[in-house]
């Protein structure tokens, strides 16, 4: 199923959508009053039977006559983002000199784990700010963002996809200047807008082979990044065994889970986002986000 | 004022505390059904004045009669946490290899923001996991935290103060071989239990001069920690400019601004937690907090 947030006027809806029909189904009638996206991936045991029974039944407008918000346009807390976790984006980023001192290639022999606070989330398809002021260096990230159904703590490897509700697709957008600068990389990581979510929270049974859905990235329309998902050095059960061994993992908790080779400090020059700059971002099964940088 | 988290039973009240008396006024009759201390901070322009006048009258607990928990216990969004904010503690964190590979003992030139995930609160007088399956480096830190009131992005360092509803105590745990092994220090700083938070929420009004407050810890009847807040290299105003600048903050936001020299890497050998050891973490006027590693 493809959950979206969605508005027609200034009331966000929860809706499903159809995308060989083109239209998404409102979807308010069957939940509870008031229920958001993340309200459904938490009651999906009860909620999910009924929606997949009662959807397609339900008022449905155009896809492309609605605005699509990210899936959870407010998460409970910040965004668990995973860096350095393809092998070539590695390389790159070592030879970029914005790992400094460390200047290194070498491969992490853990996962590097910061967040993105819950206020750099922004639509699949609005405008980036620049935040000219405080950068002048923005660059994107293609990720695979992993959605948490059932939480818990000390998940194994081995049980791990039984805690995945979905997937959905973020761009971790970053403040190169700022990440080096601050040397934790929250704040580059987190300016407001900078993590373009959706425009889909697909649920995992959509997804026969996740380790097999490429992930890319097009800007102004060349393209950037491709890699498989099984290019992940830490894979998505080492992931959740990781951080779950000593943090509970709560529903709707989502793991931005690294970006591949080709971002804008691979190349020598850097090539950095400016005004009317287009990032498009599509992972297979998962749709496609597209955002003018304002 | 001192609001407080209390439960005599399973649910949980908002408090007002005089601590002279000794007891705790249940204020939930003042606010809307089922408020939190988040919702009194949100709401504090009107609920404020409300409690000040009318909180002395309603019904009473002896403060030893209850269980306080944190003040927020479950914040809406990561804390925010500053390292290597005491000039002392950059040179002890320095001098003992755990910032690897700089081992550096110079100042930080821009504030060093990462941030505790939301399920690391725990309360003022609880125990602390001490996670021996993935650490065996627990060490504490004292931190002063700052309650952000009214939310704003680009807030000036002569307006920052406008932004601060009150203060609180953090104890900002961290496991030093996560935070290490890790590089981003997330993990090791956001282990359940691990941000001890409270006993009060205290609103800034009760704060002549913040800058004065001295922050203490003590480990098992030994003092550990103790400097003014007036040390902070980054100070409360330059904080909240710089996270503002791009990132919107947000009605009870914490900022968990950094910690003083005398934690257990300082020494030499370092001296880490075991079950059994008591930290104890005051600071003028925001009361203390006491907790025992189980």
């Amino acid at each position: 199923m493809k959950l979206v947030t969605f508005s027609t006027g200034s009331a966000q809806h929860v809706g499903v959508v159809d995308p060989d029909a083109g239209v998404v189904h409102d979807v308010s009638a069957l939940l509870p009053a008031g229920a958001s996206v993340l309200d459904v991936i938490e009651g999906w045991a009860e909620l999910g039977p009924a929606l997949e029974r009662d959807a397609a039944a339900q008022p449905r407008h155009a896809l492309d006559s609605v605005r699509l918000h990210a899936p959870i346009p407010v998460p409970r807390r910040d965004i668990f983002c995973v860096g350095k976790n393809y092998r070539d984006h590695v390389v790159e980023f070592g030879r970029s000199g914005y790992d400094q001192p460390d200047r290194s290639e070498a491969l992490p022999e853990y996962p590097v784990v910061f967040s993105k606070a819950t206020t750099s989330v922004n639509g699949p398809f609005d405008d980036i700010e620049p935040h000219t002021d405080v950068t002048s260096e923005l660059d994107y990230e293609a990720e695979l963002g992993v959605i948490i159904g059932r939480g818990g703590r000390g998940i194994s490897r081995a049980d791990a996809y039984d805690h995945v509700w979905g997937y959905t697709i973020i761009n971790d957008f970053t403040a190169r200047d700022l990440q080096r600068k601050h040397k934790q990389w929250l704040i580059g990581k987190s300016l407001d807008t900078h993590a373009p979510m959706g425009p889909y929270a697909v649920s995992a049974d959509e997804i026969d082979d996740v380790t097999s859905l490429q992930v890319q990235s097009v800007v102004n329309g060349e393209p950037r990044q491709s890699a498989p998902v099984k290019d992940l050095i830490f894979d998505i059960p080492e992931l959740i065994a990781t951080l779950s061994a000593g943090i509970t993992l709560r529903p709707g908790d989502l793991i931005a889970t690294g970006t591949p080779a080709g971002v804008g400090i691979g190349f020598d020059p850097p090539r950095f986002m400016v005004s009317g700059d287009v990032v498009e971002v599509s992972i297979t099964g998962l749709g496609s986000q597209r955002n003018r940088i304002a």
